[in-house]
């Protein structure tokens, strides 16, 4: 049995040196949507290989589309092979969002800089402080212990903030090399302040447009008005169709493959810290208003949906403007909950809309993305593993919670390489993600990466 | 009996002359929208004062506006009072609309060109050649006759394709001299080429705009999907709910006030030539959506509607966004029937709006403009001498039909001077009004003015 305390003790002991390195990577600007920043960014994977390799990796730059379109290089790296002994997959990304609108910046993005025991720096929570912590994990092992107790293989793509294009066939290319018992992923939040989590489920999507098209061009509401049909009415009509009177998804079918939340589950998130205030407060919504008999948390992560995300249609200036649109589309997507499949629902959502197509338009149907929900078993090794490294780095175990949204990553990891995967978010939704002033706690920082070391010997002790 | 056999020589001996008055008053653009052309506007107003002051009118142009914010002046004259015979009050508009897109248009929009019998140029219908056959056929009688046998009054305006802002504090100051047994409108169109008609009644609107709120910014569909009411969807319902699925306006007491088209205005109205074919054509439309056993006739002249204008709500790119949109509006107006008011149909609407509002949203009614319908009595002296003037100058006997827009100024007339109003449009709907390439027939152009005399001669010796 591997001894912990050594490798803790070195965490300590670098603190101060874990953070200059956290600095450094933050005063890159790897920018993925900007092509200006292409050089920031492989400067980014340059200093992530170095690292790992540093840390006693074999590390490269994985190149990635060709050679009129390159993409950001993947950092591949893999700490020296243990025959027998579990493998983790850590995957992160080294790019960020741009930092616009500048002048919301209390201090420049990229000039890293300490306020209240929290780092503020564009990247700071996403993802290259939460995603580092792992990096440091492994070289504590390795200046404490020559190593880590378990294989440990690194993914820290360059693509995440723009899509994620080319990983999907990097994982496909390298799939033998990318096995492993699990995968870990920090780019997700704690629950709340003081309440560390482990997601073990998210939403699927399905999405689409939906056009109606009536006369060819605007007609006068006064001169045609009564006399041919109206396609932002008629589109009304077929969104309000959507949803029965008691606020369930009239959609036939669409519930048929849902699993609700098991009574253990139900009870478990009745038992989490939610607060109403704070949400309400958060979102400004006047109410919370979530399907039938359902709490917010259930509606967030265990119930599917049909969301309008846009309307457009006619006059949109100030003042009136009496016409009959020529046109009206609505852009309208729809989260899943796991076992339901979106090509099913899209399907569904399509013969419901012809259904329900009103006389004197044109109806079309035209769809966007899909990708399923996952729900990952919690009784498994990875997850007490994971449950019991919280524990130690955050003084308190983790709770189990689910997600709403969808990680396509997290799907790609799931189904091309057939392991669980390990939501463990170190920082809190309130960090200021994709916005000015985002900010990591630094506590946060190194309690992350004590627990990152810790799953490396819970995985081996386990 | 006064002779008008001199009259119609007069016309016709000076139909070149006539075609090159309205040649002169094409070629001012008289743009009132652009105040680069404030001095065409008066110059166009000058040039209308100085014919009918030729013509034996007394005639001036009235100020409107203030120093500051100065309108346009509005041409008023009169010809030679006669004690005791009936007065006509003819109301144009010597202002045209933008003549954009420039590129659109075969010849210059301000050199009229003839082509196959029609003059091409902005103002060429709409309303130049139209309101001039007024001014020609006094100026027939000043030359035949010394003076027409009615006392005509002439209101030309310059404010008509800005909103008329001047009109009603002119008529309101000038309602003692304005009194009149009937007045003229050439601003509306025949029923179909070869068959000339009287508008003898026009729908009334009101309007407004719904705003649903719901949160305080679009947010992430993911996390907050199934826990907030969605605003978009929240207007679509709203927006569907104004109908009921018999396709009639579902607002309780929208109908209380309408006077269904009689038996016999039914029975006109089905002898109509319509063209369902062109109407197809020429809006686009799959096919005719009507309320309840209406024709299309029907649909547009004597039942109210209500239109979805403009839809506006989260985003409208290209490609998917998946949001909870903060806001979502519906501009929607309702054209109304005479006898419908447009008050009491807001009031309606706002209390639908307010019981059929759903939870977890905040939904405003903000009202826009409302004018009601007019509808005027044809068994009048004024429609009979109408109806034989124009027989004798088309050669057929007029339609009577009404009209499905608003026409704010009829109101005016109607309202202020008490009087009936005559829409006799000399034009054709395809005449390209406020469109590249507008034209208008001469031989419309001369019929027109030869009707115009012939109405003065009828009302004479009705």
């Amino acid at each position: 049995m591997s001894d912990f305390a050594p490798v803790a003790a070195r965490l300590a002991q670098s603190a101060e040196a874990n953070r200059e390195a956290l600095f450094e990577l933050l005063r890159l600007p790897s920018v993925s949507a900007d092509p200006a920043h292409a050089g920031d960014c492989r400067a980014a994977a340059t200093w992530v290989r170095d690292y790992l390799a540093n840390a006693g990796c074999t590390a490269e730059l994985v190149e990635t589309g060709t050679a009129d379109a390159p993409g950001q290089p993947i950092v591949f790296a893999k700490s020296k092979p243990i025959d027998g002994a579990p493998t983790l997959l850590i995957y992160g990304h080294y790019d960020v969002q741009p930092p616009d609108p500048l002048d919301q910046w209390t201090t420049p993005p990229f000039e890293p800089t300490v306020r209240d025991g929290k780092v503020y720096a564009r990247g700071a929570t996403d993802d290259k402080g939460q995603m580092l912590t792992h990096p440091l994990a492994l070289a504590a092992w390795h200046a404490a212990a020559g190593g880590p107790p378990v294989n440990v293989t690194f993914v820290i793509e360059g693509e995440e903030e723009v899509g994620s294009d080319h990983l999907d066939a990097f994982l496909d290319s390298h799939k033998a090399e990318l096995a492993c018992d699990a995968a870990v992923i920090s780019d997700t939040s704690q629950f709340a302040p003081g309440v560390p989590a482990i997601c073990y489920g998210l939403r699927g999507i399905t999405a689409c447009e939906v056009s109606v098209t009536g006369p060819k061009a605007d007609l006068h509401s006064g001169l045609f008005g009564g006399s041919v049909a109206n396609p932002a009415n008629a589109l009304a009509k077929l969104v309000a169709s959507l949803h029965g009177s008691d606020g369930r998804v009239a959609v036939d079918g669409f519930y048929d493959d849902v699993i609700p939340p098991s009574d253990e589950e139900r009870a478990a998130w009745g038992e989490l810290p939610f607060d109403e205030a704070k949400f309400l407060a958060d979102t400004g919504a006047p109410s919370p208003v979530t399907p039938p008999g359902a709490t917010v948390l259930e509606g967030q992560w265990a119930w599917p949906t049909c969301d309008v995300n846009g309307l457009t249609s006619g006059y949109q200036g100030p003042g009136p403007k009496t016409i009959v649109p020529a046109k009206a589309t609505a852009k309208i997507s729809f989260r899943l909950v796991p076992n339901q499949d979106p090509a099913k629902i899209l399907g569904a959502v399509r013969r419901h809309v012809e259904m329900h197509s009103p006389p004197g338009v044109r109806v079309e149907v035209k769809p966007y993305h899909g990708t399923p929900g996952v729900r990952f078993d919690t009784d498994s090794a990875p997850f007490d593993a994971a449950r019991r490294a919280i524990e130690h780095a955050f003084g308190t175990a983790p709770v189990m919670i689910r997600g709403g949204g969808s990680i396509p990553v997290v799907r790609s990891f799931g189904e091309l390489l057939g392991c669980p995967v390990l939501l463990l978010g170190w920082g809190q939704e309130s960090d200021g993600l994709h916005s000015p002033d985002e900010h990591f706690s630094l506590d946060a920082f190194a309690r992350g990466a004590l627990a990152s070391a810790r799953l490396m010997w819970e995985m081996a002790e386990g």
